[in-house]
């Protein structure tokens, strides 16, 4: 569904939320135990915890380079339910929303880059705290220590999601797409001589193009500038 | 008497506390005193403040590898006494404690990794303040740029560091043990690819053994799982 | 400016504010125009937007080899204005002050390092909001995500900011200068044993000099230390 919305020129920014009452509430536990079952009766078939024979492309890189996400965080956002919006750019919660790194509780370990994701999203004593306690913090702990942008009434979170991504889909997509990939792939970069030639190389590569100059015309033309147009 | 604790497979994790009165005031001034002396005398005598003539591995590294360790800080934590605390996992505070990066006041410069550890725990312009002022701050203040995780009355500080302690050594520690390391090791790591290959070797490491196993278990059985048996 | 008071050894750290009413509002608009009319026209006339034929050194890693930089923020302080603050030591805002990450809005993307910077100083989620959504956020808000260390009234902030610098000043400036480098440097670098041993290297340099001499000396004879003597 996202591979889509990034194909598709009309769309600008994407809001992803849960279905029915809950966003995510980890894996499926049933197909834990299915996988156990198949490793030890060594029946050849493949199961969905196995390592894949080949990833062309793991999640966190495939999110990392799709248009801006907003996660709308409509109950439980537990273990792969948490990791998969890190690498989200804005994560929005209905005051009933919960959170929790559940992963050890369960006998294994982060995934989805969480493991650098959540540091640099909570800092790293949040970090360490929810990942070793495995315990499940509410919507107002998680917005306090900056694990969600905002937390609105359950009945106002879709109109909130739909406002922040209606702000970025206003901008040129272009500069948009340069600037997320920017700042997700320079958040930890150490090389600040690497950091500026990639901004300059993406500066004077969106600056030629129509975004810049539609800018420029509506300002001296005291009028709003209309990008992304077809 | 910290690595003590990492070879008992009975421990999950670890409280440090100060002595007495106080955790740890920085460095003894005298013995400042006494290696100027000595270097001037050229009397050939080595100094606790001289190169060591090979470290096998620093207290960095050394605090990164252990179990999860809880700093309990009922008194001055100044200089080494607060650096010596940023690569443990959890901080809490006794309302009486006080906290200073005071290195550049003293003529000398931080330790201990603290140049990378305390930007990634109180953000790069708290953790410029500290070390460029090296201001003494209160332990309200510290709570509220996220040095130490939370500050309670003096007389609570060891039973609060307890039940954190707790709540993480009731988790395998098989799973506690990679998902520290890892936290630590990828917290500024820029290649997301490897920090999710490292994720999947430890992931799939731990779910092949017992602890994930135990935990279907109970959880088919609508019991509690039971970890870290012997 | 800058690079006068790095030069002189009176000096041991620099406050930069805006001139008149404003900070820095932004690169200039019309400028951008004839940048633009100069490339269509092919006149062969550089202009200011096309990348300088070789640059000695970027600005972002100019401000963090300069002695500590107090930016007192008096006005608008929107794209380069803004960026150009991030690399600076401590950000002190007036009541009045604005922030805008403004450059996608204007079709072009951020510069100065700041794709790195930003994240350090407020975290991943408010650096993607800022460069996102292009929104002009107050005093106020800014404080909050961190952006500036701290807000004051209009009037005070001179005092504020000055204040701020005589306690740095106040330090041993080779102890200020290596650890201001250390912090910049490391924040993000993921190799502890380099930090370390960049950390011993400082060290050792400067626990030889004259300041820790100086303030073993004050300790004793119980008076204050006085460094940065001519």
């Amino acid at each position: 569904a996202i591979e889509a919305c990034n194909q598709d020129p009309g769309i600008g920014a994407i809001v992803v939320t849960g279905a029915g009452r809950g966003f995510c509430a980890g894996a499926d536990i049933k197909g834990f135990n299915r996988s156990i079952e198949n490793r030890e009766s060594g029946n050849g078939q493949r199961s969905d915890l196995d390592p894949p024979p080949r990833r062309e492309e793991h999640l966190a890189a495939f999110l990392r380079r799709s248009k801006p996400l907003i996660a709308a965080v409509n109950g439980p956002s537990i273990g792969v339910g948490l990791t998969m919006t890190l690498p989200m750019d804005i994560r929005i919660a209905s005051e009933k929303a919960r959170f929790s790194m559940r992963f050890i509780r369960v006998g294994i370990t982060p995934e989805v880059a969480s493991t650098t994701y959540l540091a640099q999203i909570v800092g790293l004593p949040n970090a360490l705290d929810l990942v070793l306690t495995a315990r499940i913090i509410e919507a107002e702990e998680a917005v306090q220590m900056g694990l969600v942008n905002d937390i609105v009434a359950p009945d106002r979170l879709m109109d909130e999601a739909m406002t922040v991504a209606g702000l970025i889909a206003d901008n040129p997509l272009d500069c948009v797409m340069e600037g997320k990939l920017m700042v997700h792939r320079h958040m930890v970069e150490q090389d600040i001589d690497k950091v500026v030639a990639e901004e300059d190389r993406a500066f004077y590569k969106v600056q030629a193009g129509p975004a810049h100059k539609e800018f420029v015309s509506a300002f001296l033309e005291k009028r709003e500038p209309r990008f992304n147009q077809a």
